[in-house]
């Protein structure tokens, strides 16, 4: 059974149950309206030693601002603010202490960044590796929530930022190179919250998320909950340094925004992203009424195999 | 380095960031005020396997149903209803499939019971144990949040419920006898959902929280945050059937409430809790001024060596 397969499985068998409010699962985060004309957001993540981290390769400082920052960019792809969160982890005999210390040094330098509030969380020992579940709540108006089902045919897609460094580094951790700038980015996530907040107060913004699992698969939710299609030109897929395009388009844990926009906004929303965050909004295609993603290079069809990353 | 002590360090290193409207960390549930006289709570538990459960010794099922009722019962304690959750589980791929959906069927029972939605979560591959992490939303009109700082010197302590089944069964687990009906009570616990939200419209009902890791750790907590004392008959613990004395006092996991009440209400909660839920609320001693915590026997002070569970 896939992630994806498992989720759908959980999401069909509690469809009977009350929602107390809450809108279904199928985004980024969980809404809750809370009276006001404010919504509070939910997400969670879990990471597993061996999975999703490997002890050796990265310091308990690096992995306590990694299990925020991966949370932090699931609130900002709402566009909302994160406000608060709870800590869960489980310690094997072997990282208690100072590795837990340093771990939780890592996790208050970037809640000092955001402004995140620690609510609560559970700590406990662990048999094996180390776990961690990070709850992430944000809040905003609920007119500035943006989600992956209201992206509409003409839209422009923007990626956020370069895509692939993340990936890249992956690669260079995996072949005992930890050192290289690309594993530096994979280890350190920089969440783009500042751009989330900005992007969901612009009401030609309609679809957003936050690249996790890489441009291929993340795309697809937009396309498949909006009920679209897209046509994406190789050539603009903002490359980082270090990478190459497929990995660009296939590799995970980028954490930029990818967004949608109406096309007669899109091009003063790119001048004015970059004026306010001097880096550049880039256009990679567009949404479709035909469904189906199709690569496009020099303006032509490509049949190309590429896929995102699978959880398990 | 103890969980508590862990908690505390992470407490005083949180302390300068702002809390963006949050209670601070220390009762069952964070609190988070949301206006028109209402507040969420937030709660998180994590569960890791050779921990909090051998997998030979539980069925999937009853697992699912015990991760969200450890949670529903910390929003409980606080008097407040829960309204949904997050679920995040790490499965080796020796429990995928059969064991994650039989997981889920428990998980959804319990939730259909309580009419608690399936607000978010994460699945995830792990490389050795099973490992969930819940966190469980409740909301509740704020005058109706129950603390465990609240217990003020002459106030009735209650147990809402007999002690030390779950922990009477555990020994049976680990001594291989799983079929014992303290097993089951340990396997799985039943949440005072009703209990607490029927103490939360109590103003008589002053502190409150759940029984998890034995009354000889829970009540010190009510002690330090209240800023008081406390002396517990020891011939008033209610005993479970199968349970001793000793182990009602320091086994955890029975989740029942323990609260404090007004002395001059006390009897008539007592009366109306019994007619209501058909079950008595048995008082067990009495709040005090002096500080420390004070076993009597026969009315006399008795040097008891009595604690709670530690997580580690």
């Amino acid at each position: 059974m896939t992630e994806f397969g498992f989720i759908e499985q959980i999401r069909t068998r509690f469809a009977s149950l009350p929602d107390n409010g809450f809108e279904g699962i199928g985004d980024d985060c969980a809404v809750l309206p809370i009276g006001g004309g404010e919504s509070l957001v939910f997400t969670a993540d879990l990471l597993t030693e061996g999975v999703h981290f490997l002890r050796a390769a990265t310091t308990a400082r690096e992995l306590g601002g990694k299990s925020l920052a991966v949370n932090l960019s699931d609130v900002a792809a709402m566009g909302a603010r994160p406000v608060a969160t709870l800590l869960s982890i489980a310690l094997p005999p072997n990282a208690a202490d100072a590795w837990a210390a340093e771990f939780i040094e890592g996790y208050r330098e970037l809640s000092a960044t955001f402004g995140t509030a620690l609510a609560g969380g559970d700590t406990t020992r662990s048999e094996s590796g180390i776990t961690i579940n990070v709850t992430a709540i944000g809040r905003a108006p609920s007119a500035n929530l943006k989600r992956r089902s209201d992206a509409r045919p003409g839209d422009v897609i923007f990626a956020a930022g370069e895509l692939g460094a993340s990936g890249a580094g992956l690669r260079d951790i995996l072949a005992g190179r930890c050192d290289t700038p690309q594993a530096a980015v994979h280890r350190n996530p920089q969440p783009q919250v500042a751009e989330g907040l900005w992007f969901g107060t612009r009401p030609e913004v309609h679809a957003m998320m936050d690249l996790s699992d890489g441009l291929a698969s993340d795309l697809q939710h937009i396309l498949d909950r909006s009920g679209v299609g897209a046509e994406v030109e190789v050539e603009r897929i903002p490359v980082a340094p270090g990478a190459d395009v497929r990995t660009a388009a296939c590799a995970g844990e980028d954490y930029k925004l990818l967004l949608t926009a109406a096309p007669d906004a899109a091009e003063r929303l790119a001048a004015e992203f970059a004026a306010r965050f001097g880096s550049p909004l880039h256009p990679i295609g567009r949404i479709t009424a035909a469904p189906g993603l199709v690569w496009l290079r020099n303006g032509k069809p490509e049949p190309l195999d590429w896929h995102g990353f699978e959880h398990y």
